[in-house]
């Protein structure tokens, strides 16, 4: 029967289980897409791992494309039938935060996540949209839901990373950690017109995909103080760092390894190592070397999702290669199970349905 | 006689003194100015008591304005005998960082940052000038020495935290700390379009000169958590703090006060307080609020100068009533020793020659 | 009788009548608001002209704040009898042009204007307003409606001149024809840290309005050549030049006047003079000297005309003084006669209901 | 003999030749490198044709690399025999407009231009460099002089082109004319984060160099209406154009193509054709459609070559392709010729000694 959808829920700390569910209705202004294709996210598991609360039962996921199923009143932007994505915050476009331009903070810090912090995520065979003509993005016709779901989350937040880094024409810059946010912060890097990429992260598969991706030179933290190396490849430090883990550490590392008058430019989630994050007062240069750190999350919206896509559609960005795993929506257990254990290589599992 | 000169030495920890110099000369490109008045700055307090580590015997002072006494040769822009102001930096104008606009970080962090770190300060008779068509700036005919010698720090320093604040036009600003520097950002941050200003400082003699500067609002931290006040005051937080203390608690009050996608902008020198800085990541948006952190160092060279020299030269801006107290150069001693002690409500003590 | 009210309509070429009109009711996401003040605007003059085509019997305003009358569904932001002012652009914050921050341009060149052009005007006892919680901004308990209305066109007008025209903090200004909104971009240079603004107008009492906005030196063009006398008193040539007026002359010496690397921020209308706009190609630099061009139209959206009212509400901005004239509504006829013919040194004729 | 050399010269009007002349000295803070390879630009032979005034006899060229020859006194930046290139504008890094980021107008409207229009060229086996210190850069070991001198002109002009014209990341942008500078433009649109690049041109050759070099779609003007297409493929127009080619007509459709909010950034030297450029006011919004015109001339100074050098030295960009021709400097006058006619498809001969 068609009013009943599968979808993927947290189910209680540590567990997660594939759940039937009524397919959501559109009020008005909003819409419900039909899913094609979904990537799991590493926030997926430290929600069930407990980092954010949210209550038992509510469904994962914040990255999906699909079929236009049904609109709400006053929907004028899309019809139904049409293929679109719809970016992993959906910013309502009214607000203070987003009125300024900063649509991922919409009603208040955080605020324009709403998918499984909010309400129901979109792993699931529908999803429900909110201010649809703000959020819904129609797919070129020649990119594959394959591709375009790349833009929901992994190219919009890898890339704001870049533009947030201030990078100079052919300046230099270092990304910390090649998950999939750091490989798309090494791909943004180079798209925003970085001379010169490090990627730095201790896995050699993630390594050799961050090369594929364009980074110039790779650093393994096993062979010795990055931020060491790294100042002294460059020549006195780089321009822009990326942090893209979320960790002490390589937070720290950026810092030192900026030069003075740089930008660290932080993407990573710091909920995971305790209430506090230490800046190195050398590194900051008492505070007065010129040096910013920027932060932000993924940005949201139908224009800034027109504007991934068209980067995919005419070749410009291929994030196919991060694309490690396939599933069918039935096997979603197990492909969020390898993703939690980050079996095998894992870098983005996609979900078909 | 003419070649020998007095000026205010550090002498050991702790302690300074008035002692006899040689007259500088100048090298190619270079200048020796003869000195018509200084600022002591709490820098030169903080030097005295360790925290930067300077040679015994280097003069002290950065905040210096006078008359051009000799040139060395290749110097073409000013002539001997004309009023000059130079910047407490004085980049050479040539580096990677000064090509890039971060005159301050002129060869390396801080390394714009001469006077009294690398040579003698310039709290003297007479002070040498490197670079000198880089870095002296003609003073106009119609502003007083005693008005333009703001422009050497107090003035650049308050306004790139201004600037660095990224205050919407109309928006809101805090500023933590209303000695000279917090002062002079208030000025800047009024200077920038700010909507409404709120000033925090625990001493009334300041909360009122900041009012006199533009402060809309004053808060004394002895009534309360200012961070929360500050928020519900603005409904939410300030587009923009600005640290002018150099302290972790009023650090943390910024990003506390400071709404999602809003900029926390310091200036304070945060050597005095230990090897780190901590971040609370409530208030940062677990890295992911799209708060900004920017920092400086007074940003030097002629060009600035005389954008600022040209603010009170027609009145827009008056420093003037920072000047709490007057000396002459014989009583520097008892100068620095109030401004150590910070007595009789002294913000900024002049010395004349 | 309530559903009944009356309004200043274009009537035909040169020809403008009080009728009456129905009070307009709110579709969904829509409200009405009851007026309580407007302002006559220039353009409304140049409708009547014919220079832009509107069908016989459209309301003419667009600067206008009242009271919330009635909202349609979905309207969460403001509750009826709210005092709401309303941007003369009324945005609907959703296709590409909103959400890449061109409030102005929504839907197409020059498409956030609305009222008058697209729809019924605001000068009306009533008036609609579309994507309420996009536009309606509360009006701050302590400003009046008779400055608040300057938030609708002047201000926002004035000021995006003056953010538009790249300003470095101390820097100069000029700014050519000092009607209401040459006026507007004088207040707005200072706000955004001009350290000398010139003002040209061939209005004696024009100029003295300038000087008392913040002007700091005044210019008649009846002297002689304008734009080789702010070369000559700037040394040079300002930074940034303002076209208020909307004429080849201005355009002309904007660019005469401002040096190398320097900002033209066009705010004037040139639909009156002819199909082209002409640049003379050595005061261009034979379009390699760095100048830059800005054009805009008054910014929309509620968070903008909230900065726009702080700045009149924190005292920092008052336009008061350019309210010349004072009617109710009954006497609008005459206050469009007398602002159409610039009789009596008016700037700004004020109507109350 | 060594201190003679051969150089390239204006003779007269329409006429060049190979003389002999002095290998310069350096004065103080000045060098004389030993040229290595060089290109031959359109304004050498808009130079010859009478279109820039200059004494006959001199020199042309500022497209060249080479080894340091001899310093003068105070260079310490680098030590003779050292690879270095140096940029087609040698700013004195002091000056106001310098201080300001401008170098290309140091000391006035395009003043950085020294080569040919203030002293010699350098399409000689040596030339003079003033403020070496600030422009002489070291090419990377691994980098060859005939890409090197690709950094002097046609990189710095054609990134500074996309660099002015404020391309989102994803944005639309179309490349008017496909010479050297325009194929450097279209490189360089790709390198801000172009997702979409249209390149025009009316000769096949050039339009399949620009499809090499990134551009996505390429137009012919014998197509018809160029303006009229760009705003079809693009639903509404580009984000940004660049023009590269110099004339009303490109200059035109740029802002025709261009759409509300877009930038038009000029490239092209306007001095061929009249003392005006004409703005068409229907593309340009009436002034009011928020379009920005940018202009610029290539930015000196070692800083920035060492970034587009750093571009090369990893591959990012290769613009050895635009090398379509070879001479020896005894040929420079056969080269010139060539150039003149444009014939043989010639795009950029490099000159070897």
């Amino acid at each position: 029967m068609s009013d009943t959808m599968r979808g993927l829920a947290f189910l209680e700390r540590g567990t997660v289980g594939l759940v039937e569910r009524p397919v959501p209705e559109p009020g008005p202004g909003e819409a419900v897409v039909r899913t094609t294709a979904s990537l799991i996210c590493t926030s997926d598991v430290h929600t069930v791992d407990g980092v954010l609360e949210v209550p038992q039962g509510r469904l994962l996921g914040h990255e999906s494309v699909g079929v236009v199923h049904t609109v709400g009143s006053g929907v004028t932007s899309v019809r139904v039938g049409e293929r679109v994505a719809v970016n992993a915050v959906t910013p309502d476009g009214t607000c203070d935060a987003c009125q300024a331009g900063y649509t991922s903070q919409c009603g208040g810090p955080l605020g324009g996540y709403r998918f499984t912090v909010q309400k129901d995520g979109n792993m699931a065979e529908y999803f429900h949209v909110n201010d649809a003509d703000y959020n819904l993005a129609p797919i070129p016709d020649s990119l594959s839901d394959e591709l375009a779901v790349y833009a929901c989350d992994m190219l919009s937040t890898g890339f704001i990373g870049a533009e947030n880094a201030a990078v100079p024409i052919g300046g230099t810059v270092a990304v910390f950690a090649q998950g999939a946010v750091g490989l798309s912060a090494t791909i943004g890097a180079r798209l925003v017109g970085a001379g010169l990429v490090i990627a730095v992260d201790g896995i050699p598969e993630r390594r050799k995909l961050a090369e594929r991706f364009g980074a110039d030179i790779t650093l393994d933290p096993a062979d010795g103080d990055v931020a060491e190396r790294i100042v002294e490849l460059t020549g006195g430090g780089v321009d822009s760092a990326i942090e893209a883990l979320g960790a002490q550490a390589t937070f720290e590392d950026c810092l030192r390894a900026t030069k003075a008058g740089g930008t660290i430019s932080n993407l990573g989630y710091h909920g995971s190592e305790g209430p506090t994050l230490t800046i190195p007062l050398d590194a900051f240069g008492l505070g007065m070397a010129g040096k910013k750190i920027a932060t932000d999350l993924c940005p949201g919206g139908r224009y800034r999702m027109q504007r991934l896509m068209r980067l995919m559609d005419t070749g410009r960005v291929d994030p196919g290669p991060m694309t490690t795993h396939r599933f069918g929506i039935g096997d979603a257990e197990k492909a969020f199970a390898m993703m939690s254990t980050k079996q095998d290589g894992i870098i983005k599992p996609l979900i078909t349905y």
